[in-house]
């Protein structure tokens, strides 16, 4: 029997931490973490270095698993993400295994909130077909909180809807019928710029949390380009980039 | 000058204190502790419980400030809103002026995140008029995450929107035109009774990482009855009730 924590570490900044996740991560004989190759080292080594700053228990072990990589040219996205669940799992199946034949506590840490766009509970799903596994979710800090913190602003206007989407979704349905304020992640080519900006007003970070942290903000037809001059400068600097925005249109702009 | 940090405590778990809410609460000369009265008295015990857990620094003093209450029953509902925020920041002036006449941090605890339908930012806002302030805001877990959390279900699906929004919101659009999934907060009226509960399934929770938790799930045709059921015996036993759910449409219901 093996019980499987999913801790949501926040995004980016080691006091996302809640006092949940550190007690999940104590109470843990194994923490696995996932090491998906060079390009996303950097994340593996935030997980390394939360642990060494949270972990208190002497008998919690750290154990590192090879993740495979999506194949990001696949033609069949849903079937190439599926696929690609199945191929995590076996390697966390045979991680945990190897880490605790007879059973025990597992912990993992997800970047955000394990329910917000990431695939880690539904990989647990798969492992239960050939583990006993009894999964907790630990909500952490998501981007979008992050990102409406260093702005300081509300999410929505009050009593009215936000809608949360992706880049992909956003440039391909264009602006929403049911909601004023839309929030973005998972974009990859700054969808902002097939809107109409008139009345759009945006309020964009990357890197949020950490020491890179951009912010930018103001009406759209002002920032966009300064928002994509940033972006891409600092994705060449870095190597990697990543970046949320909130949309909201306004009787003024 | 006043530092008046935001801190999101979560929705109801003491665990869901971020190691940012607490070094914010540690470095606060004061911690105001709003107190709208007896029936909202169980919501500011549980900041002051939270207060006793987590402060350290013997300097910091709790202060609690009476804030005024909306009028209920005002059909100006913007106008209301408007008046009660300028209210509650006359408020809070009036008890950080007397606590810091000579400037300092205060912090105030704000339920779930300060971006989520609440009003604090907006009232800091206000203060800004009367008060040379700058403000800072620390996330929160929400409810929609500690539901999310408990039923240990993901957000969205694969790539997918949500639209957030509200019971009254819900009740008079229906159901929206650009997501599968719909997350409703501020729901006193059950308005998912509305909707044709055909191919939608919904996950349900009360009382959110408190001893009292609820958690109902299943088909919406099949479980909607027992929602309403639970929620009037629980608003009962218990004098009030906080709830909030997670409606998605599939094909399969
Ligand atoms: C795979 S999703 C995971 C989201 C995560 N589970 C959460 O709760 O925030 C990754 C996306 O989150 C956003 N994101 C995550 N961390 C971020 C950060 N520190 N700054 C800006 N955006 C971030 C970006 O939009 C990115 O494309
Ligand atoms: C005024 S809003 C504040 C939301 C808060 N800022 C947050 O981030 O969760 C209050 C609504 O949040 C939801 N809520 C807050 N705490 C909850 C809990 N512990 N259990 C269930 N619902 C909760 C309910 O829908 C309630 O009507």
């Amino acid at each position: 029997m093996i019980d499987l924590a999913l801790v949501g570490i926040g995004a980016g900044a080691p006091g996302h931490l809640t006092l949940d996740g550190i007690a999940a991560l104590n109470r843990a004989d194994v923490v696995l973490v996932p090491d998906k190759g060079a390009e996303k080292g950097e994340l593996a080594a935030v997980r390394l270095r939360l642990c060494a700053a949270v972990l208190t228990n002497p008998a919690t072990r750290i154990v590192t698993v090879a993740v495979p990589r999506r194949a990001a040219d696949d033609p069949d996205y849903a079937g190439a993400v599926d696929r690609w669940h199945d191929a995590v799992a076996a390697a966390w199946g045979a991680a945990i295994a190897a880490a605790l034949p007879d059973g025990g506590r597992v912990a993992t840490m997800v970047w955000g909130d394990p329910a917000l766009y990431d695939s880690t509970l539904r990989i647990a799903g798969r492992l239960k077909a050939t583990i006993d596994l009894a999964v907790t979710v630990i909500p952490g800090i998501t981007a979008l909180q992050a990102l409406t913190a260093a702005h300081r602003i509300p999410l929505a206007e009050i009593g009215a809807p936000v809608l949360v989407t992706t880049g992909r979704r956003l440039a391909e349905r264009g602006w929403p019928a049911d909601a004023d304020t839309v929030a973005v992640m998972l974009d990859g080519a700054s969808a902002f710029r097939a809107l109409d900006p008139a009345d759009l007003r945006i309020w964009w970070g990357a890197y949020l949390g950490m020491p890179a942290e951009i912010l930018v903000a103001g009406p759209l037809a002002e920032v966009a380009h300064e928002i994509l001059a940033r972006r891409t400068a600092a994705r060449a600097a870095n190597g990697w980039i990543m970046d949320t925005y909130l949309l909201r249109r306004t009787a003024a702009g």
